[in-house]
């Protein structure tokens, strides 16, 4: 049944019902909206216009109440949600709280607290390994089939989609050049992935097993992992990737809360190499998703990344971040890593899509092997939802703007 | 003039004046204290009492809000909580409001907002390339002169001295072993560092110069950067630490504000590298701090790492972390990497101490390679200060227990 105004198949329809956080037009207070087709529904403002004690977590700022309330929370609000943009008698009382999303303004929709990025498709890590250590026996490095590779990020620039990303300066040194030089970065490029939400936290000094996933990851965004490849070729050596990240990482504005998922869940790749328990998923529950990432430039389609071929799934991850009794603590955001498909018109980044510069893809207004300013990059994604009808995932977007 | 019952040179005098947040014993309320001597004093009881505007940034459960309000009120409140403990009109307001420090229990001074870890001691670099690469021609990676190496931790696991470690497990992986395996980590070492918390926040896109380090950085404190150091060895390429760190990072819970420590300025050691204009500080005041640290195990010293040693500045790492951009948040904590002097009785971490497990320390209660389960480790420095009296630093102190 089609709610109010949506039309039937949409896929931001009632069975998605993402989290965001808008401010209506004029206004600059901030606070909890679910979209609904091309409308925000304020969900605090409904939820008191209903007498709903929802109130509590939804007529806030930020979507912070509500990632700590906890499993049975987050299903028993959704309940609440789909009965109200769908039951004809709260018509009269939703309506006037539904706004046109091309007028609001979206924000960042939670506070982050830490960010860690992952290193998780494949295919995307033998390419970079065939790309930068081309006479190595492996692509992979000895752990890569261990464990889930990552490293923390820079929290306090994660923007939301729409933000411009300023052309970044630092240091790169080519292997002809004879000393480092200082500039804007040559090299900048994107890595599509898909950011998953902690929601309940954890203490320290205990781990959080693959079957406690979904207690504590609430859902997940599109995210692109901006990246300065000159800048960080000559500083990861020995400590990870630092400044060549640092400066921006842009998360779409709605959340799907992994309740809208159920249908997506697939199976991960094969593994090829036994797994110790604590990552050893073989037999739990599906634990890939099925998400048709999309990357556009300047609006032309660039790769089709496919989330389902990810080696190493959002569990597994979690369950690797915790085992040595990390905490996890409301508003962790954690990257999935470049989501890579086999094909080349699969790869989610340029490093790939060019081949390190090399091979030039054509675009309607001329070649790119890197991003140029006033390049806008684009993700879009969408998954398989109930009866064939498509979940949608909030796009991430951002233009790049010259320092 | 003593302040009331300090004892003259005392460290912790009125030259000092740290901050922290305590909570009285029998209460569980926060609030920003000032350490005297063996004492805290409630700074925001004393506004209240003395009808200072300063309360506003004092009375609160958090060192935020004075982090936040800038370099100019950072000297106000100095300049007034200076005269609160040492005017003679004052002592009856104050005197009851000063707790015995072993009666309080101190907390997390701030809240931490991003939290990055360098690596700026040549003598640790090279230290760790002998022992990791020793048949590296250089010691040094061919970036180390040229840049401050860093990367993001996590800050959800920042705690406060006294906050007992958890031993860490994971996956290790020793040349001999055909495969990775898991357990409780065999080399749990410590880092002995310098920590800096930033104040003064700067927006996205920007840069902060190293003229302006002083503009930013409130304060520093001592920090311990705990590291499982089998978990690392094996995760760590090619993305850098991660669950080797993740697991704990100790800071003292005093941070001793820059202005108490002009006299402890010194020039960094020599520059064997030209560097690039955003980082060359040679005509600038001495960057560097003459910090006075001493490691302890179980009580008894092992080490007596230098600070003045650093090769890089907390300036310029300041300056380095921004080039490309990053905004700085207020709470944001930088550790300097592991100070190790010149001397073997100067090195910060037990990995050099024992020169990777190979010549055990000797201790009263036996021989110890890494640290084992009970063992305490105790982080405390000086530094000189105005007419001969030293700038006490805050310690800090944990304990390893089983996991």
């Amino acid at each position: 049944m089609p709610p109010f105004d949506v039309p039937e198949g949409d896929p931001f329809g009632p069975h998605n019902l993402p989290y965001g956080v808008f401010s209506p037009a004029g206004s600059t207070e901030r606070t909890v909206g679910v979209r609904l087709g091309d409308h925000v529904l304020d969900a605090g403002a409904a939820a008191l216009a209903l007498g709903s004690p929802y109130a509590a977590l939804l007529a806030r700022p930020t979507l912070n109440a509500l990632l700590a309330a906890g499993r049975t929370a987050w299903s028993d609000v959704r309940r609440a949600l789909t009965a109200w943009v769908t039951v004809p008698s709260h018509r009269d009382s939703i309506t006037p709280l539904m706004y046109p999303l091309s007028s609001v303004t979206l924000h960042l929709p939670f506070d982050v607290a830490d960010y860690v990025d992952f290193y998780a498709s494949e295919n995307h890590a033998r390419n970079v390994g065939r790309i930068f250590r081309p006479d190595a026996a492996d692509s992979l490095t000895p752990n890569w089939k261990h464990l889930p590779i990552g490293y923390h990020g820079r929290s306090g620039t994660v923007v939301v989609s729409g933000t411009d990303v300023v052309r970044p300066s630092g240091q790169r040194k080519a292997p002809t050049d004879p000393e480092p030089v200082f500039g804007p970065s040559v090299r900048l490029d994107i890595e599509a992935e898909v950011g998953f939400v902690v929601g309940t936290p954890s203490p320290m000094g205990t781990s959080v097993g693959l079957a406690d996933f979904r207690e504590h990851v609430f859902g997940l965004c599109l995210l692109n992992d901006w990246s300065a490849r000159d800048i960080q070729a000559w500083e990861y050596v020995p400590l990870g990737p630092f400044l060549g990240k640092s400066f921006a990482t842009s998360v779409s504005a709605w959340i799907t809360p992994l309740d809208a998922l159920d249908e997506a869940r697939v199976a991960p790749p094969g593994r090829t190499h036994p797994l110790l328990p604590y990552l050893d998923d073989s037999a739990d529950e599906p634990g890939g998703y099925d998400l048709r990432i999309s990357v556009a430039l300047n609006g032309h389609v660039i790769s089709d990344p496919p989330f389902s071929t990810m080696y190493w799934t959002a569990a597994q991850q979690l369950a690797h971040m915790t085992v040595n009794g990390a905490a996890l603590r409301t508003g962790d955001l954690y990257g999935s890593g470049t989501v890579s498909g086999a094909d080349e018109r699969q790869r989610g980044s340029l490093l790939e899509l060019t081949w390190n510069g090399r091979e030039p893809i054509e675009l309607p207004d001329g070649k790119r092997t890197f991003l140029e300013d006033g390049d806008e990059v684009t993700l879009s994604a969408w998954a398989p939802g109930p009866d064939g009808v498509r979940v949608g995932l909030g796009e991430v977007s951002g233009r790049v703007v010259a320092g």
